[in-house]
């Protein structure tokens, strides 16, 4: 799911980091040891065992790839996991897993890793935003010719252009937010029931929970609204991140002129040109997210109390989907933090067409109202 | 975009009806009366002018059909429709469209029609939230097997499956309903600075909002993230609906036997079968959403200040899409509703596996937890 | 899934006239009177039964939405049509749907609509590839700079772009063809075992396939790569379609000015605007197909020997995705046919880099392999 | 693009040998050394030249994670990769990269990589079919009940079963091989007119084609129908074997009990359970083929001579997608060349439905038939 070769290029080397195999094996571990405290928490297990547990979990270098391999039997990774840590922790083995199924332990864990690519996410959108609301606060008045369809318009300012990219910006990363921050454990034990906690589930499952900063919520090992939402959120992030991106580089084509990158790529072949490398990247970075997301939306029909196939279809592809929009943002946020505007090429386009010379209306006005409402 | 033959079948007639050829006429000509209506009230135009385009609104018949094939030349069917309303309207005609462009009229046609079908949409989605918690607090405590990977495994208790389904509608549906009661009026004119209305111009669509019950926004013509969490939160409604639709199939089938439907299919060639034909049609009508959600998801590109493809690729797509969901909704419903349930059945099949006949845990406790939490 | 009001918009009047809800009656009756007829010669029903339900199919008058309400209770059209066929055709009704079941004639039917309607999407996919080789023809040597990224790059001519749409619009053209033309009859009886006409089950599966001029095969009613394959070949035919609509959108934008549509649409706020509508319509419209496309590939898991929901998310996709392909061929057709070119223009613009002045390489060569390579 | 931890667990290890980055620079390397070759067969370079390119190609190890870092300012990484090889080559440097551009090298490489991962793909689709057929043939007489919606129909064999299955695998076997196969080289310089090597542009494109085993082609930097081809194809070959991976987790439920694989996955908290995990992860990887190839299909509108944004939203996907289709087509061969069938239990449940004990009509024959005509 990682590529030391493309991650750099579509600046997803940052989220990759926080997803990657070993982000994974680090999540899943995290969720074993924190669950052994928590039912140790409730005396489900000895208090020493979870000690334990948590200083074998510490010590343990495990190969994702030699993880891997063990996994193909059973068919997830946590298996052979819970075998490791077990083996590591000796006599306070019996106290590894207690109560759970694999499901708890891959979704908690993917929850895990979701809050700390989204982070990353989150702040490149946010800085992306950021370098958008200056352009516009910066050029509020700058005069641009509107193009619709591809035709000159009328007059606007290019500050009510970067203020939409703004806007788009914003209301993507607070709602990105929302629904990563309001993903919750899931526990539910073999079939949902939390019966091999019994009576101690639900407890040991609020104190899961707050061992891990997550918050708590019935099992929702088949119900993945949650996943579709994350899905839903991610996709419009990469769309988002889309617009500005195109606009850059329709902007920064030799004969409009109006924007360049502030570190163009060059070519193999012709020197001359400077390239919109980020924005261009970062388009590239953003395509692939619709297709990911239908991925997920479409894995929502989990039969039964563990699904076969759609549960599995969304391991890598949330990963695949953080990386895309993560890279998708931080190549808009390059692209838009150095970002050279001409408005001597605005203002000598604009007058190509005749007829368009009014005033832009209430740009400035938008503007100013946009900026001020910015989350 | 609708089908008398195939809407029924898919549950989506009711849909269909709110967004149909002739929805979207009496949608736009909605946008174009309170517009009229709106600058009036601010002076911009006479006040008697807009009393008389409503009144030659009220009064026009517009074939669906001839103003689609006058649509071609500009582009949209609002080119023609000004027409038509400017002729009806006499010299009133005057004052019909102003300070307006056609993606105005369009973008807030259409989130009046997804106001009028979503309106459907949630209410089907609550019915088969209703059902399904009905049947969970019925079943709290009735003992089903739990099924992972399609083997049994432990017991839960049929009112924890159907309580899981009914969070998923929940979720599904509080998000929809928050995504559809957000979309506002989309009003900037040509460039989107609202400039042939100036200094009126965010009055007037101050004004239009409120004629038409929408919130007021900034311009948002090219930023179309409302238009991604619209087609994200259908895909997750349509979603939460394939997940009871797969369940309820795989429980009718004839080795299982442990739910049918109140009103199931027979067959062209074996009468003595019972399909739960509500279900499967839940599930084709589901099928179809993530695709569509993709569509507009990867529409959010919008070049410049008017998409040349993007923003056309939407219009059909949001009604397909609420068509897809708002079936699946209806035909769960359906399905949810009349739905049978057999503990002997349920008793019997779990009895299978010996091994497996523990008490279904906090299963009965997690069901009234579930359902105290309704929203 | 038609529409009068957006259908001649988006190109997709003249396929949506053979996908509409008349023409799927049309084909599931074509079908059921080819089967009796095969099942006649073959001495399965009487020959006068046969007649009999010709001459009755031949006088109903089906309204699709009377239809379309009856197929709700059994889950498909199939079954009231059938009612409807043996109360018309009397005592010779028991010789109606012999051998059959509901999933053989609908997909039968499908794959006679996707000839019909394939048919149209053929002929204006080679209407707008013969249109983009006259002009690769008559610009052989037209110089005009390449853009790479955006940016001007070196000397090509404009034949040699319009070379490159045409090549893509015939392969795909031409796999379409081969997708559409090898689609077969599917007929397999109520568990694909033609065990209702033994012995006779393959000849009259072989029958009806040459009464109805489509290909033999044995049953493939959950064997669904054809399905796919036509999604495939169709996705891929509006992506031709989509990357000269681009070009031309983007070569029509105001700076660049290098060609402009015959009859371009106007504006209803700005009538100086010269738009595109074609190839904006057409790049709307193939926008959409790679979602379908995608909703058709995912529907390809149908489970034992008649999918419950899979299948049914087939029909209408299959319909829309026929529009979306056709009308953007359509669509891209007009806008070609009456290119106009602007040699100076692109001279003009070539002018703007100075490093760039060198001859177009292999450029007319290239265009005379391509266009004498035209299948 | 590749996982240690989730590859071999979704059966995509050997693909991913054959795409990760390792392969990707190996690709590239190949392709440059073959261009300065064939420069050199027509005298475009000196024949030295290209020996000592060679040379120091061999000799070269690059770190993908550096030249990783390294294309993030050009925007691919055959920049600075051309950088390297003319360092390492010394004087002779002056004859790497002749007359190329960075898309040739990056196309004609993907081109290289497709084939070679290609062929683990086809393979394991061909160990899969030949399972299946095995299995038809073994079983063409063995009574199962066909399920249609979930319910017991009528009789049928398990060798029909087996042999639709097997249609499937080959038929989307064949077409891939077929597109696979006829992927030619890309390579058309700067601007795509072979300008730069002229008059020798096209004799060294042939030359390149010959030396890496590839077809020969004009230039198609931007006529994409290919990759969309490749795209279908290879989520054809996922559905095709997403059928039978969802027929087997089916009839392996505990209830139905007619197959089981022959090395079943235990489960972190039931030993008792035997998950049939090589379908169930079988059907995990075919989940994600729709979405990836979607995005494929919708990157066809490439700009100009080069897209910015869609094509480089190719380069991992395609790998993506190869990982996906291989992973399907590897595990469902895992699944199948082992499975066990249980005649008794079929027996047995067909028993369930005292109507349907009539015989399995053309089964066998078909059978015979289907497997006779196995390409």
């Amino acid at each position: 799911m990682t590529s030391a070769l493309f991650d750099p290029l579509f600046g997803a080397d940052r989220v990759a980091a926080r997803i990657d195999d070993a982000s994974w094996v680090a999540a899943l571990v995290a969720v074993e040891v924190a669950l052994s405290r928590a039912a140790a928490e409730h005396g489900v297990v000895p208090a020493d065992d979870a000690d334990r547990i948590e200083a074998a979990a510490a010590g343990l270098r495990i190969d994702p790839a030699a993880l891997g391999r063990a996994a193909v039997e059973g068919g997830n990774p946590v298996i052979p996991l819970v075998r490791m840590l077990r083996t590591a922790a000796g006599e306070a083995g019996r106290s590894v897993h207690p109560g759970a199924t694999s499901q708890d332990v891959m979704d908690t864990a993917a929850v895990l890793l979701v809050g700390w690519a989204g982070e990353v996410v989150l702040d490149d959108l946010r800085g992306a935003a950021d370098a958008a609301a200056e352009l516009a606060g910066r050029h509020r008045e700058t005069p641009v010719i509107a193009r619709t369809l591809g035709q000159q318009a009328l007059p606007t300012t290019f500050g009510l252009v970067a203020a939409g990219w703004c806007a788009g910006l914003d209301r993507a990363r607070v709602r990105l937010a929302e629904v990563i921050g309001g993903l919750p454990v899931q526990f539910g034990g073999a079939a949902g029931t939390l019966a091999a906690l019994h009576p101690h589930g639900p407890a040991v499952a609020a104190s899961l929970a707050r061992a891990l900063r997550l918050a708590d919520a019935a099992p929702w090992h088949t119900e993945r609204t949650r996943i579709g939402e994350l899905a839903g959120a991610l996709a419009v992030a990469a769309g988002a991140c889309a617009k500005p991106a195109t606009d850059v580089v329709l902007l920064a084509g030799t004969e409009l002129g109006e924007v360049s990158e502030a570190a163009p790529g060059d070519s193999s072949s012709m020197p001359h040109k400077r390239n919109p490398i980020a924005a261009v990247t970062a388009r590239g970075a953003a395509r692939r997210a619709p297709g990911l997301a239908a991925v997920l939306l479409a894995a929502a029909d989990h039969e039964h109390q563990r699904a076969a196939g759609p549960w599995h279809a969304e391991w890598q592809t949330i990963g695949e989907l953080l990386r895309a929009t993560g890279g998708a943002a931080a190549r808009l946020r390059a692209s838009l933090q150095g970002l050279e505007v001409h408005p001597d090429r605005m203002a000598a386009n604009l007058a190509l067409t005749a007829e368009v010379d009014g005033p832009p209306g209430h740009a400035a006005e938008l503007v100013d109202r946009m900026l001020a409402q910015r989350p």
